[in-house]
């Protein structure tokens, strides 16, 4: 059996060319450099990745140019969950393959307000369609982005059905109660559970969870890392506050373009900017305002530069 | 220039084979039907076709083999709008060179309170990517689903950028007010404003709007387009009302599978009732309930059995 996936996991942004193609290029480097800089893993087409605006193919190429490039795929938790059901087994199958450690699924999420039956056929067509006993499911709970929750009962019917497939839940409902439902729920089955930002992580680990899966780590893998190493340590509050900091500095604007306009600035790197529609760079005003609240917090992207 | 569509289009559902693959021979046979009953087109990968849970290449497939079947491209408005940038480019790029009358593009659909820049962006990209002088772009407006709405704002700086591509839209809001700003706003420019229900119809066509493109029109294409032809005619609130009662008992249950079953009973063919994940089967209540409703309404689908 894999080794179940704890710790700060990013979900890695996509760089795309000036003509919005994927650049596999800038990829790679950003992938290794979050692994020498305390991510776990990677969870890469996540929604901060816009993975949601690749098509399969894109998603598949660079998957393999991690692995390629030497990435190890026991660090990666691709995104694969898509709308169309034959989308998700193709990615699902594909990252299995590929020997990547777990698979981070959405739901389908077009439809809205279907019922947990109609969503546990879903993951269960799934799970039977790519039919390999290495599949670890990782759920993606994010009802205010995809309009589609994961609820405790139906996590329970699937993993009844698949307990070892069903490997976890990343839980980015940004509502601490419910994922103190989870871990009440799920607590001693070795369902891990990751929260969707860094603010949680110390409560998280505290009471039993194994990590976390933010956009954060995309550009303070350290310190969010630094948190997650000494949460049963004395300095563990302070950590946790300075990582909370950053984050409210990142979020203080569109978290996607911010994440990129960060990168691009201390990579010197302008390319990084570039984020495909729906979404657009930040405004002048917004670039000028992340990046003097970074800096009066003394942040830093070592060894970030090409 | 194209001719534009007017009158009751179908958003046509898709039927599916017992492994869950799309059934092209039913697909064909529906659809011509449908022309044969009173749609004046076909707006095939609706929301109620199920196509946002088909692949891309499903799509394509399902559309090839209804032009080589013999369905006049030019009564063909499939939805082409897609989550990811390059899905919605290829599609729409396929069906403008199978000679469609016109497309149905949701805006991308994962990413929530996206700012209008972002969306003009997006279809700004698939119109210059498509390239073709023949595109003809319906927006379509379907908020409780997409989560993502399509303001009046966006569409006027589409038509003043594209006044040749951007031909109309669907409201599938199912608020009148909005469809009534839809068209103070737009009259006269040629813009064409259809309603997502034909319980809008009339009023729709009364306000200057040009039809509907509508579930109902799967099981009852007769009895809206009576509604359409007649709508200056002394019969026409009596024949909107007998639309609304068959409508009425259609959405007193989950729309997809009572579409599905609907036509699995007048054609005596129960692999319609086949629906893909996330959606499951009437539970046989619904089933029951649904089928006297319509029973009781003298409801008939005639040449429909094989």
């Amino acid at each position: 059996m894999t080794a179940r996936m704890v710790g700060v996991l990013s979900p890695v942004v996509t760089p795309f060319a000036a003509d919005l193609s994927p650049d596999p290029g800038r990829f790679v480097r950003h992938c290794k450099w979050l692994l020498a800089h305390g991510c776990a893993g990677l969870a890469v087409f996540g929604t901060n990745s816009e993975a949601n605006s690749l098509s399969v193919d894109e998603r598949m190429e660079l998957l393999e140019a991690l692995v390629a490039k030497g990435v190890p795929p026991d660090r990666l938790m691709p995104g694969t969950g898509c709308s169309a059901l034959p989308d998700s087994v193709r990615l699902t199958a594909h990252a299995v393959k590929l020997g990547c450690a777990g698979v981070l699924v959405l739901p389908p999420f077009y439809y809205k307000g279907v019922a947990d039956d109609g969503l546990y056929r879903s993951y269960s067509e799934i799970i039977q369609r790519v039919g390999d006993p290495r599949l670890r499911v990782y759920l993606y709970h994010i009802p205010q982005v995809s309009g589609v929750p994961i609820s405790v009962g139906l996590i329970g019917r699937l993993l009844a059905t698949f307990p070892d497939t069903i490997a976890g839940i990343k839980d980015s409902s940004n509502d601490w109660k419910n994922t103190q439902q989870l871990l009440d729920a799920f607590l001693g089955t070795g369902f891990a559970v990751f929260t969707g930002s860094e603010t949680f992580l110390l409560q998280n680990l505290r009471a039993g969870g194994v990590g976390c899966i933010t956009a954060g780590a995309n550009v303070n893998p350290h310190g969010i890392d630094a948190v997650y190493r000494n949460w049963q340590t004395a300095k563990a509050d302070q950590l946790q506050s300075g990582a909370n900091a950053i984050r409210g500095a990142l979020q203080s604007v569109p978290m996607i373009p911010a994440l990129k306009a960060v990168i691009a600035h201390y990579a010197e790197d302008a390319a990084w900017e570039t984020v495909r529609p729906p979404f657009t760079g930040l405004a002048s005003s917004q670039h000028h305002q992340l990046l003097a609240q970074l800096g009066a917090l003394d942040f830093a992207m070592p060894d970030i530069k090409a």
